[in-house]
């Protein structure tokens, strides 16, 4: 049987000091059980001490059917002005009532006497009594030894001395950090190699900060040496340049280094997770992160799709499946003709290498693209553009033409947004609707739906689901070129289209135009 | 002295291979430009037998005066079906007149075998005449060894046979590829360390792809068994998870492996170098980036930024300067009153830790804060709210109200889009102002600047440089918030402002008006 390796995931307390990112209390609950779901055994859920927003985790986490993630609440020692039994911070962790509290504490000399004030003697001190208070209250206590790897590289003897004594007093894992993210892969290895060597009885665990791009391999390092405790964050979000990232670190034990970690099922939600994390905390998911990114197995240049076709391992290093990815074909101006026709496969069309058909959609491709026009992120503005040159299109509408005004009273009070549309159908009639909205594109999508319910009532199932934009030439500024992404849905399906123009009220248009058109070509065929 | 280790820059070509990634031909000359003065030695540009951008690049750059560059020509070895003199791709290499010439090889069995369809006998011949024919040619030869590191594990012997048979045809650099990017830094150097012991006197190189989240350590552990040569991208650019990141990959080898890489002050340009081929290749800089990123040395937590101040290496790995970087002290939710205070020290403002003003701006910030505001990349609007809170501003104008129209006909035609704006001075008078634009916020501050023009003739100095639109909850679609930051400059300094509302207009307008207000009040004081 493969050995176990424990995961902690501290994207709720570590994490969460990340730029931009922010979790409401309804987000921190669905974050909780989507690490349940994924098989995370441990969930660090903020100090209860300084963070009236933990508090009411822990308390809303209580009621929770989690199928193995326990909670865990974090703190420091006790306040070296304290008495341990009157320590506020350590009241507050017991008052989170969790399984498990985590408490950190100084292991580099140069922290405890500089940043912390007391004397190397006078920390571990700290050490002792916080955890044996904290044992004699009945919680379980995990040990995060702060700036370990400093600390050991500053002085062998006192930093594994911190985690001794905290073994002794009765922490039962203790956490490695490299608290300042830019130690290497070899120094993490030599200095785990000494913890374990010097308590080998004792759980040792490992948390890394990606400052010299190593957190992940520093996590695997010190895991060959013996560590089977591993605290991370999806996505690896967290302060500076981010805490390791968890969706890394679980499929590379698991996967590569034949680690116990979570059930097949599980790694196969790994994406899922990650995105819906993203989600949550409102950051948009990164294209080219490891496993789980959109692009981690989308090939572009013409030659290596053409061998993905030919074998689909030769590069790939695992099977997309496995973590819940998937193999993608990305068309663009370096793509060849296979790759076009790979992604018309992908949208059940057939498409010749070498016909006239192929040829159009590539140059029309091509001059698209050369406007701004970005279809890597746009499948269905594509299939579009491939059912058209194949013959597989109808119109359904034309705009005749539409308006938007925006009128804002002094610069604090809500502007007033107002769009008109026009269109004309094929039997000749025509709609002309107006519709106010929050924002002129709104105001645009709204009298837009309303033009086109009568003749098409479908319309009413599509849901906006997403809406970016992305400014292209940043640097001429107003002038500059904007790129609209639309994802739409309805109960069946998730569809995403694009539209570019130096207006963005005309970007957003033409990218609704698609959504919709793509809409009724599947209800209505062509 | 230490070991020299040489930087082999492939951003132009395998760093163009990523999604979203393009280059225009002015693009390419600035990067080599920037690779030169950052002191790489080597720059790869491209296959001239499929890329005609590639033919024009390596004509463009014979006649750049470069420090110590070197550009060299990609291609793969032979055509099996064609006899080596007659191959039309290394005729196209030799044609691109570089003193480099670097060809792929297999040394996989399986790629060999299966991929490029030739006997194991046969590839090493191809090996053996590319080389030699491109020898006799008068170029210096490098050899990638595609997929070496699958290969070695595969069949340790041909991996080494092919590697071996490229240096005896004459070849000056064997670079051992992990082309599928999944291996870890633990089999990276037993393969690095079996190469070195079978060519002793060759040198050797290092290429690693992203996909198991360990380029970085990667490279690294091949350079720490003997490689000297590196092979990688600015900004880590590249298909799938991308190439590794040289701005990882120089500072981890100078600053802590001790190698001898580029000079002190070249080290320094680092994070300039990395923003500068992020705004060419039209790639938003990744915050959290390490190193170069804007976060990389970020404190945002009220307890860490507090400990920074105590003692800057407290919470930072290096000097940030030492690769052209600062450390940040981010405002944010969580932080405490000691960021803000740190803040206003860096824009000149004497805040006091338990004054009225201190609690008041903390406050707004806050609120801000729950709109959607981020401060974070908006220094100037957040100055803005310093010098209001401490009475150290004036008001140059109110705005009475403006409007936007936006008109399309049909939807082809470009739209004409109007702004309107009226403004009320302090003395009384008004400007009723109206302009036509790229777009209805191009319009908008083209009709501001001519409403401010006659009282505050130096707005026409201020340039808007960058203009970004983040939709903050793209599931609500179209109702979405948006938060938009502008970029501005004159000739002394840069700006950022920030505005957010539901409508994209108004959001505009808020960050344009703090930008003005910003340049008012540096020109006429308060």
């Amino acid at each position: 049987m493969a050995t176990r390796i424990e995961i902690y995931d501290t994207t709720l307390r570590d994490g969460a000091q990340g730029p931009g990112i922010k979790f409401s209390s309804d987000d921190q609950i669905q974050v909780v059980r989507a690490l349940d779901d994924l098989g995370v055994l441990y969930i660090e859920g903020g100090q209860p001490g300084s963070n009236p927003k933990a508090v009411e985790l822990f308390e809303r986490t209580r009621d929770l059917d989690l199928k193995q993630a326990k909670m865990a609440a974090f703190g420091s020692t006790r306040n070296p002005k304290s008495a341990v039994e009157d320590d506020a911070n350590l009241k507050a962790l017991l008052s989170a009532k969790t399984e498990i509290v985590t408490i950190f504490a100084k292991s580099s000399p140069t922290h405890a006497t500089e940043i912390l004030r007391v004397s190397l003697e006078e920390n571990l001190v700290l050490v002792e009594e916080s955890v044996k208070y904290l044992r004699e209250n009945g919680v379980r206590v995990f040990l995060d030894a702060e700036h370990f790897f400093d600390g050991y590289f500053e002085d062998n003897e006192y930093a594994l001395a911190v985690i001794e004594k905290g073994f002794e007093a009765g922490a039962e894992c203790l956490i490695l950090c490299e608290t300042n993210g830019g130690r290497l892969p070899h120094e993490i290895a030599e200095a785990t190699r000494a913890a374990v060597a010097r308590l080998p009885q004792a759980p040792i665990g490992i948390h890394t900060h990606n400052d010299s791009g190593c957190a992940v391999a520093n996590t695997l390092a010190a895991i060959r040496e013996g560590a089977m405790h591993v605290q991370g964050t999806i996505n690896g979000y967290g302060e500076r340049t981010g805490n390791v990232d968890l969706c890394s670190v679980i499929p590379n034990l698991q996967l590569k280094m034949g680690y116990d970690v979570v059930t097949p099922e599980q790694l196969g939600t790994l994406a899922h997770t990650a995105h819906f994390v993203a989600e949550l905390a409102n950051m948009t998911p990164r294209d080219h992160q490891p496993f789980v990114g959109r692009d981690a197995f989308t090939h572009k240049g013409g030659m290596h799709a053409d061998a993905v076709r030919k074998q689909k391992a030769s590069y790939e290093h695992i099977n997309p499946e496995l973590v819940g990815n998937r193999t993608h074909i990305a068309v663009s101006e370096v793509s060849g003709r296979s790759s076009l026709t790979q992604k018309a496969e992908e949208f059940g069309i057939t498409l010749d290498r070498d016909t006239p058909e192929t040829k159009q959609i590539l140059q029309r491709v091509k001059e698209l693209e050369n406007d701004g026009y970005e279809f890597e992120g746009a499948d269905a503005s594509l299939e579009l553009i491939m059912l058209q040159a194949t013959g597989k299109h109808r119109s359904f509408f034309e705009t005749v033409g539409f308006h938007v005004r925006v009128n804002n009273i002094g610069d604090k009070q809500p502007a007033i947004s107002e769009a008109t549309v026009k269109l004309r159908f094929p039997d000749g009639t025509e709609s002309h609707t107006v519709a106010e909205g929050d924002g002129p594109v709104d105001a645009l999508n709204v009298a837009l739906r309303r033009a086109l319910e009568t003749p098409y009532p479908e319309i009413a199932d599509v849901r906006l689901e997403d809406y970016k934009v992305r400014i292209l030439d940043g640097n001429l500024a107003t002038r500059a070129k904007t790129r609209v992404l639309i994802e739409s849905s309805d109960d069946d399906a998730s569809w995403y289209t694009v539209g570019v123009s130096e207006n963005i009220i005309t970007a957003s248009y033409l990218a609704l135009l698609d959504s919709i058109e793509y809409k009724l070509l599947q209800t209505r065929g062509c």
